[in-house]
């Protein structure tokens, strides 16, 4: 796994992070973590690898897009002085369009998106051991669906800045296909994006993968 | 994977199965299946293994014993005519003796829980493709201390019981042992008891591990 | 308008209809008749033929498919006595084969449900002036959506039966139409099922074209 | 209808405007708009004209008098830069010299109403496309009762100032004159001041006609 | 005053009685017997005439008609054994029928109201030292509303009740008179119903006129 | 009576007349003026000298002393610019050198209640058409317990103040002397200082006897 | 002490031994035996004497009379086959007849009291190893008050019965005198009934001394 | 005893102290000291010493360690002026390294806490009568437990500043150890750390057989 012992990740971004994670720093007792991807990555690994004490802290907020991380990037993310930082953003900045299309103000187009995220990225790069960028998703199997090709579009975004940045990076979407070939959306997330348990294993799963999780590990 | 598909799986046991399943059944929408190893298994199956349409029930109750596992037996397992059925008691069957010593009628001693869980074992075999008993366990790494001692004479009856019965084995309290060569207790349960996330996915994997699990088929 | 002067008419059906509406009956002050289509239909109606004097009582309840209908069906239409009847009702029937795949004993599949609605439109109608039925309905505009798919058969079929019967007929996935084709449907319903008011709104005006309500009106 | 593609309407008003929109705008999700008049509105030109993408932002505060208005106009309307602005409010202005006659600072009497109105009115003009002045109302239908006499006081003052400012106008008394003659004000509203659903459709309806909406529109 | 030691004194009603009093007996500590004229009548006698040592027991339940006075009579008053018995009833026989004109087994209508209360106090009369009936009221100054005509005509039964039967009287709504003619209903009872405490004040008075009560005793 | 048309009374004082009242002013709708003897007064006072528009607020805080009111007079009583003004304090003054006896600074002896009081008085009277001095009291009718003698000695202190400054003045203590002969305290008053309705009534009347109320007025 | 291993002592009461103790048995983890004199005598014997393993069971219920008592003494005593029980009552026998003087159903006389109680102790005695008699208190210095007098009443009868039963015996208003000489009422009840733990310390350490507790063994 | 009439003791520490007392002050009426030693403290000394009129003052704050001591110990001990006082902290500094070992900042080091309470005894001594010690404690009976190992280096260290500084000392573990011979963990804390009433009156007594505490004083 690329984590060394005592190493620190800070994992960012919205309601699919958060998932009622502890204010201010959601790390600690409980349900800190939340109840999402974050909390299954830290149980996965803290249960298969607990000679690493890897400190996972996440620091989702429900709503957020990339323009609100950016506001909160040096208080929550920098001031934290992370080994490693993951990066889900997107949704929210996609989702206002269609489900607000009216209060434009509340939409991130692709071209501040890009720049945001990137210059997020960029600006981080050199403090840390590794950045890993999760593309956002919709758990919508059609991909001629409006919202899905515009998530789509953001997605090969975020691809685009992890090559140019030479980051890690996770495919969602892609990570979601082959679940949905036998299950029906509303089987995962009643409004196709808040996964269920199922949802965000797909998503901690991918994350795993991408860090080389070793499941067999004795 | 030893399940097929369409295969129904009920999962009975005390506060440790039961983590807030949703009444009278635990399966279905939102967090139907508990907050534990069990919606762990669930989810790991369910992202992983979507062409089977696994069924999981999660039908425990907090505080029970043996005794009261046997009260239920009927309309909780029985009438549900699962395929395989998993079985986790004996922790209230210890502990009371132990957090409520002068209370004895809440006791359940080694003979009734032998008798009482074959019983239940024996006459439910024949109607399941599969019954996994696992041990109680106690997250205690001092073996010498007086719980654990009494914990881990129940789990060797499991393990008795299993092996004439035939019926599928996990050790919790041997998965427990490489974490905790790496993490106090109180880490992963404040009363050694009631594990967090971290603690009941050394559950879900031993469980996981057991029926045949693959984590990186596609 | 179709309906006489102190007319009675009962509208039930599943959450839709619901709609946290008053219990046990879904008529007097405040909020009795609910937060949806019914509340609509009663105050366009009220405010417009106020010397009709028409009583209405919502009997939607949340969850309900046409079995469930087929239970209540005494008790809370036949013994009302209403002159007139609505229904709206299969979205359940069609829904838990989506969301809830594997619990199927919840499903209520198509030969049920045709069979069941006939069964109480034919038993009801020689009781009243006349029976308007709802076709069930899905906010998903892709034609080729599993789901949406299946709820169309249902639709034809309350075609079918309302057209066999001599019943009022509404299709609702019609009148969505115009509706979908600028609206994106998260901005109509989250789950692409229960509407905000907008969708309700769709619903109501659909009803009431249909009995001959006329805004126009002094 | 007067309205074009894009154009933004705000409404404020007092708690019959109110009707627990969400804060500090009214507009967006759920019951953002409310559950009155505005929310009605809202409905049915979304749901037959869902091609304008009229953006409605329900401002309305409870309890405000036309002095309250002023004080919060800059930030609750000019700032919003909205195309069309309606105003409904000086109920409370009659009703505190009424009901808490002896707790005279909370009164607004004529003269300060329509100095105000007016102020307003002519300030916002030349901002917008429009504005819609509401009279205020009281669900009396005896035109000799002292509250009901200087409500109509007040709704003439109304009634006036849309004339000299060449605004529309909506004389919401005259709209409940229809159904005052069948039904009973305590069926409309239990203080005769705040309507149930049955009278805020009045409301919209009013508002509807004068705003050009045509019901019959495919 | 009429009352003689250790005399129990019984006060049913509908909510203008009832005012929030302990079940199921409206006596004892705290806000018992409720927080309107009962709770008055009650402090007033207790504290100028400690010596009678008064027992006054509030049965009055919200929403009653006579009709459902009939239905507890015996378990309500008859049963405690009251050497006095006050009834103050009408109000929701006759506002049903203006508040929710189309629910028609909600009204009692006139002739119901004279025969269930003739015969309740005939019945009653000869087991308790006497019985004083309270008129209905309605808190509206306009004696041509058509509910304050209809209540009158209750009042004139309870009147001719009174007398035919001799029994105390008191007319309530005459007490609300002079009262009337210096505040707006609105200042009294925003339903024209509920009286605040002020309202509730004339009650009490009323019934201590007829009861003998000496405000300025030692 | 005392007072003219439309002066307004202020009542301040502790927790006795405080109940629960409204803040910041306790004046308006619903319970407004508390649920104690402040309610009552003005009850009595609007029904039945109605034509008077007499403005009573209550400024009441539970747990005050002199001291306290001595820090909130000027934004409590003097900027309210009152006509009259009543004052009830110094129970807690001498409440809590007996049930807090180590807390000294919670205690406010006679030397400083005598020179605060005072100080009010003297400062306020040329601003007032008038004040209303209460005694404190206790529920105890036992003279020679150790909290009544105390608090016997402030009430001789409120006696020479209004003396001395020509105010009007009201005996509690005394006005409980006759009920206390017939009623045991706790049948007034569980702690012996908060009285019930009853206890609340014996403080309204002797206010009124003291500003010349008229029970038996037309 | 008194005790011997393993032996079971139920203490039973009114509120003062309730104290909001678990339902249905006073025992087990938590504030399960209450937060009054029973926890404190559980806590001091059990910390003091852990070789003991007393078991304590709390079954005061809040209100209790003598007479209530008799209803649950089979389920609530004799049914948990104690080896030793305390008996606490009398307190709501009295205070009734001078909170509540008028409803004379609630009084339990003293002819009553002393049949009731001798009955519950004569048939008990012989399945015991023994009984402790407390005597009701009330916290009441002024032993010519009413109430504290006809306390003192019910005290002496206990005393009488605890003597002709040859049980044990303890008088309660007696251990409070030494602490009254130094503290007044108010600082250890509000209502002179319920003490604080202060007062419940003084009832705990009386029980202790007439059981032979040793503070001080090692 | 050590105290003298009128003695202020201010008793400070972590959540075994705070146990849900009042803030600002744990003083006062009900549970205002706690629900642990200090109130059980509090009960026995003024119970039995009432003469004295000691004033304790519970400053217990959970969750704190010697590090936040420091930063409230002049608001919260100084400026109180006490004559006594006892610290018991230490449990969190320890607890923390154990139960979030990666969140490192909140872990406070051996020579910290040295250093630390060293200083804040070294600063107060001169400023009052006395200062109680108590080491902190772990209710684990194996004493090659890790973190009890822990824990019993802060007990040495807190026992060497109490003789370096010449304070009073309590050894709550040793207080611990005749009780943990016959009773499990499990019965006095389900987290080993925070006590129940048993427990906390270990610590009780203790505390009283350091100050002088006369069990059998009459």
């Amino acid at each position: 796994m690329i984590f060394s012992k005592n190493d620190k990740l800070v994992m960012i971004g919205d309601s699919i992070t958060d998932t009622e994670r502890k204010r201010p720093y959601g790390e600690g007792r409980g349900e800190a973590t939340g109840k999402g991807y974050v909390s299954a990555v830290s149980a996965l690994i803290n249960s298969v690898y607990p000679e690493l004490s890897l400190r996972i802290i996440n620091m989702g907020i429900s709503g957020n897009t990339v323009r609100s991380l950016k506001e909160r990037w040096q208080t929550d993310v920098i001031d934290l002085q992370p080994d490693w930082v993951s990066i889900m953003i997107g949704i929210n900045d996609v989702w206002r369009q269609y489900d607000q299309s009216v209060i434009k103000e509340t939409h991130v187009y692709l071209e501040e998106y890009i720049r945001t995220l990137d210059e997020l990225v960029k600006s981080t790069k050199p403090l840390v051991k590794g950045i890993i960028l999760f593309t956002p998703f919709y758990i919508e199997p059609n991909a001629n669906d409006a919202m899905r090709k515009t998530m789509d579009e953001y997605g090969r975004a975020v691809k685009e800045i992890a090559a140019s940045n030479q980051t890690r990076f996770i495919d969602v979407q892609a990570a979601f296909q082959p679940v949905l070939e036998h299950t029906y959306p509303a089987e995962l997330a009643w409004d196709r994006v808040h996964p269920n348990m199922t949802g965000h294993m797909v998503l901690a799963r991918a994350f795993l993968k991408e860090v080389g999780f070793d499941w067999n590990k004795e």
